[in-house]
């Protein structure tokens, strides 16, 4: 189950990126489960990684050569995470770029590891040596969709998404895909996603964007409130347009590239939660009029994260109650409940805390059967908004975790 | 679907203490739906309330009406929350109260109302104060079966327990009812509960007691972390056994007094959980090592709210990577992930942040195949350990609230 349409959209070609796949054969499927993405030499590369304290050997492999710069490699496997596996877990992850830095005449500080799926098991290392040649063989600027498809684990649908812009007379493209449909609370960073550009962007700007572009996106959705062990979202720049280097955040060229990074990664974002596990509905809820940006996250995390709202919302039951009670235990110091008012769309629900005048049920309920609308709270004591994206807890969600494992 | 047998005990009458029931047919069918218990003169009354922003309107009226001392009767219905109901919600509430004076010949602020139920609908009064006199025909020592029912929505279990002790020559006894099955997480007070002794105490140990108590069994259970609009939780000391007046908090019979209360409400919210809605699981979540209380129920509480470790345990996974997940992302400060071991009941699955060496699958798949179990965590990094109690999340949970208001 996934809400809405599944439209796969043209994903253009990025300039000094080539990707290729392989089935390592991990869950002895017939779905390619290895990545390997190509970066030109003298490419930015920036990464933003999870906050799990029991993060992932991968992970803390990944953030070491990152930080060293001049990546050229990134090597990615679904089907088992690498998490929890200790040292051997470590040393299973430089083996693997220790190969590809073999393989491809590079410095294994170059070669970033990425690996998402189970938790709490050994690589299968001799499956994932053996498929790595041919995942050089396979490598092409035009392989973008299967890359989207060779990172899937509990996903239904690949998540992709690209956009052009010209400036100065140069066509700019940004492409990207993204995994992730359970344990999505990502918290500084999502499952994994990996956009590249082939703007030239110096190293500090392009970290600027990519926090910038995460906190809108990636930082605003939630599935279950489950901050995985194994969340990153990687931004390649190539520098291959021919574009001076954009050296500074700021000026004209920083915000559109801003802008057009964002609606990719929210274009992901969104994907995730369109594809969360045994998703009917989609939810963007946004919180307005908080005194600051935390709390108006507070409740929107209140009620994205309440298993009662969640329910209702899968029974396509306008149950304003549960989402009250939700802002009402959020815990944001001194709330008025008689200053909240709540919408379902353009119907308000919820007038000065209480039952709109104005509300029939009958209204409520034809916002909700849709798969997708807006949960809007006021909250009247301030100017901030923040939105977070989330899904409702269904009959399939409970079936997929609760045989993810058999 | 409850866990384990239903097992009703015997509950011994409170000297001082009667309780009537009646059908109001809020929600139209044959379980009573009102009851009123009565205190004698010369009680002590406690209570602790919701800290849920959104506060029902009976809440509202009983914290002002307890505060002003000299209970005398508590009125309470189910099928309805009177949550959410604006100034009509506390004018009915008071009429309710005002009602039950007019009929005993005592002041309104003797009066004490509670309401469990949907939120947001206004209490059918015309049907309550009907009921009202077949409530007050009713009383009697001997009704504390019929008053667990009568307070029962979503619940398919009464709560009750009971407790005598000798004391100087004397038998102390303490009785109790709760209701509540989903909603759950209290926050300084639970869903309703009612705890009676005929023990003589003063105000202010009594609220000594109540705290000590509930902050040992209502304030560490969780089925969804849902804090409800309308938790209460009231102690009566009616002070007819013929012992002198416990005026100070300590000493042997404070003590004695102290253990028992906590057993009760334990008991109470044992029983809550093991009547979650859909609860198939009871599991203890044991966290030691802590530095500090706080950070051992952060970690408990994660635990505890995880949907994907609560959809594993329902389909009696011991898939302990959830849980050193849940573990990594409870937001504790310099988690060292691997100084991390975790238990299921006695057999180590997590050791130093790794798979127990130890460990195997069958021995795992053996506990958590049991109804009720402990999952026990050691953070290794002081002494404080905290202990909540909590439930899986099964198809019978979705089911129960996606169908609830119809």
């Amino acid at each position: 189950m996934a809400v809405g349409e599944n439209i796969r959209p043209t994903l253009h070609a990025v300039d000094g990126v080539r990707l290729g796949t392989a089935n390592a054969r991990i869950k002895n499927n017939d779905k390619d489960d290895l990545l390997l993405i190509e970066v030109s030499e003298g490419a930015t590369v920036s990464g933003v990684f999870t906050q799990n304290a029991f993060c992932a050997a991968p992970v803390i492999l990944a953030k070491k050569h990152i930080a060293g710069g001049s990546t050229q490699y990134l090597i990615v496997n679904s089907g088992n995470a690498n998490a929890c596996t200790g040292e051997r877990g470590l040393q299973d992850a430089l083996s693997l770029c220790k190969q590809v830095a073999k393989a491809s005449g590079v410095d294994v500080t170059h070669v970033l590891p990425f690996s998402t799926g189970v938790i709490g098991e050994y690589l299968p290392m001799e499956k994932l040596l053996s498929a790595l040649p041919a995942a050089f063989e396979s490598l092409s600027h035009d392989h973008w969709q299967d890359a989207a498809h060779a990172i899937m684990t509990t996903d239904t649908r690949p998540k992709e998404a690209s956009i052009q812009f010209e400036y100065d007379g140069e066509t700019i493209t940004l492409t990207g895909v993204a995994k992730g449909a359970g344990m999505i609370r990502p918290n500084m960073a999502t499952m994994l996603a990996y956009v590249a550009t082939d703007a030239v962007v110096a190293q500090s700007v392009l970290d600027d964007l990519l926090s910038a572009s995460v906190n809108r996106s990636f930082n605003r959705i939630t599935v279950d409130g489950d901050t995985s062990t194994n969340d990153a979202c990687i931004l390649i720049a190539t520098g291959q347009a021919g574009l001076p280097m954009l050296s500074e955040s700021g000026g004209e060229l920083y915000r559109k590239l801003e802008s057009a990074l964002t609606d990719v990664m929210q274009s992901l974002a969104r994907g995730i939660i369109k594809d969360a596990e045994g998703a009917s509905k989609f939810v963007a809820i946004h919180v307005g009029g908080g005194a600051n940006s935390e709390e108006s996250l507070q409740v929107a995390y209140a009620i994205a994260h309440s298993p009662l709202v969640k329910t209702a919302l899968y029974a396509s039951d306008a149950n304003w109650g549960r989402i009250v009670c939700a802002i009402g235990y959020s815990g944001i110091l001194k709330l008025d409940p008689h200053a909240v008012d709540v919408w379902l769309d353009d119907v308000q629900i919820v007038e000065r805390g209480q039952r709109a005048s104005s509300y029939t049920e009958a209204a409520g309920s034809k916002v909700v059967a849709q798969e997708s609308f807006a949960l809007t709270v006021n909250l009247n004591r301030g100017s901030c908004e923040e939105t977070v994206w989330t899904s409702d807890l269904s009959h399939d969600y409970i079936t997929i975790n609760a045989e993810y494992r058999t």
